[in-house]
């Protein structure tokens, strides 16, 4: 499995995509309009990646890497609910050019239409495990709700968030992948903790881009404390702030218009960004003892070429 | 299987909700919050009427109609989204006391959850029937949205609606405590049969009730039209009414504050009420034909129970 081969297959997951989802009218709409943007597709790379050792398996992993994929925009449709956002992957977000209500109900639809197919897989073991990561992304939702405007929030409490709300996925995608080859016991353990650990790193390094002034980014930079969020970066930063210069963090978290330039002097200052950037190679070191301890060489190259691509991403 | 136990049954149903449900305390909160008040638990009653037929899965038919229950209160806590609903059954919606975002999750959590509980009961024939119904109830939702405020529905469409968003889960519910029972092709045939048009039914009198003047109800009167939901009362009334009278039923889709006797008395002189009635007893005939069908006399003689107490409920 060549990453270029990769690639052609994650082209063939997008057009089965369009093929299962768009019977409805109402919903093939929303379709080209959600699907537009495609974003990395990165836990469906991952899912085929692992599912990569056994070839007979050629239809059923794509259909597997096209549920992880629905999964994924199924939370990105609901998201956009509950972050009122305006803009997803660049580009509107699909409650703002229609309504909430079109957001909720369409990722329903997704998310249903996903079980559907998993069903189809006929595949008890893979049936558990993403029901099981879906319901875990909903607690890391909730967790993360009730974390908004808590200045008490702790890096266990920040790493549980990132572990559930992305790293939960990226590990269901492996593991499910792993489970249809009919890989070995290692070979499932090591993909399936590789690929939590490169969640959460993931999920690390989206909280330091948004810390950014230049926009790299899909999304708008100082999203997350606009809305509310304590994340990595000011959470370092807080840590290490004398009274005065927590009373100012404070005050970004309260005010209604943030000045980025200042927050970010802040937040670099107190070593917020240095602090979170190291976390992240933590993580990194994490996933690639996970990853050198995959047999099979096509797997654990492709493996540490996602990591490394992941940590250095400017996007 | 006596309707006493039926109701006894129903009871241990919400202790094992409670039971399954409450791990995180997040959700705890909501949890006491949302099943306060349970409604009828018609879905969850018609699964453990068809499956007591075999006596021997008496833990898996408390589950399955656990399952329901949750499917169809996932959908309730959605549906306060998209309605903008302050109230449901008779108390403060979700929404309105926490946040859209608590709506979207707290209900992605219940369905992942229903759908955990679904994959544990290991029976590939129910899986698919219920994520099937899952996916065929948000389709149903679409299309009411899609209905809004559109004067041109025509019959079909409000009959396909009312099937999508309540007679599939009817449906779905007895054709899965069926099949749970390991019932004869003709016994799961007439359950589902009986249940589709029972849910059908249940619609079509819902939308009655929200056509009355005293507040029996357990949502408040002429919520459909302020929600520019068009309904049967209304359509039956409109199909009926001179250029004037279209004029002026047009008028109360277009107000913001409505007169409910004004309204009230122009759909009932129109045939509004009497012509909803009348569809209703239609369905009332199918499902009755559905049901003495069945053989087990138990089975049938609470269907029928359940048939009469839908039509003349009075909330």
């Amino acid at each position: 499995m060549k990453i270029n081969n990769l690639n052609k297959e994650l082209l063939l997951v997008r057009k089965l995509l369009k093929n299962e989802i768009i019977e409805e009218e109402i919903i093939s709409d929303l379709y080209d309009y959600i699907f537009k943007s495609s974003g990395k597709q990165i836990r469906a790379r991952l899912s085929l990646l692992t599912s990569s050792i056994d070839k007979r398996k050629g239809e059923k992993r794509l259909r597997l890497a096209a549920i992880i994929e629905l999964l994924h925009t199924a939370t990105l449709v609901h998201d956009d609910v509950v972050d009122s956002s305006a803009i997803r992957r660049g580009n509107a977000s699909v409650n703002s050019i229609w309504t909430n209500s079109h957001s909720v109900l369409i990722g329903d639809y997704i998310y249903s239409k996903a079980f559907m197919l998993m069903v189809a897989l006929n595949d008890m073991k893979i049936l558990k495990e993403l029901s099981d990561a879906t319901n875990d992304i909903s607690k890391g939702e909730l967790i993360q709700l009730d974390s908004i405007n808590n200045i008490k929030v702790d890096l266990s409490y920040l790493l549980k968030i990132s572990y559930f709300k992305t790293g939960r996925l990226f590990e269901a995608a492996a593991k499910s992948g792993a489970i249809l080859a009919g890989g070995e016991r290692d070979y499932i353990k090591h993909s399936t903790n590789f690929s939590k650990n490169l969640g959460v790193l993931f999920q690390i390094k989206d909280d330091l881009l948004d810390y950014q002034i230049d926009s790299h980014s899909g999304k708008p930079n100082f999203q997350d404390i606009k809305e509310k969020k304590i994340t990595y970066p000011f959470y370092f930063a807080y840590t290490n702030a004398s009274s005065k210069e927590r009373r100012d963090l404070k005050d970004f978290l309260d005010c209604e218009s943030i000045n980025n330039e200042k927050l970010y002097e802040l937040v670099s200052k107190l070593g917020g960004l240095e602090k979170t950037e190291n976390l992240a190679i933590s993580f990194l070191h994490k996933a690639e003892i996970s990853a050198y301890s995959i047999k099979n060489k096509i797997v654990k190259d492709e493996m540490l070429n996602l990591l490394h691509k992941s940590l250095n991403r400017k996007k």
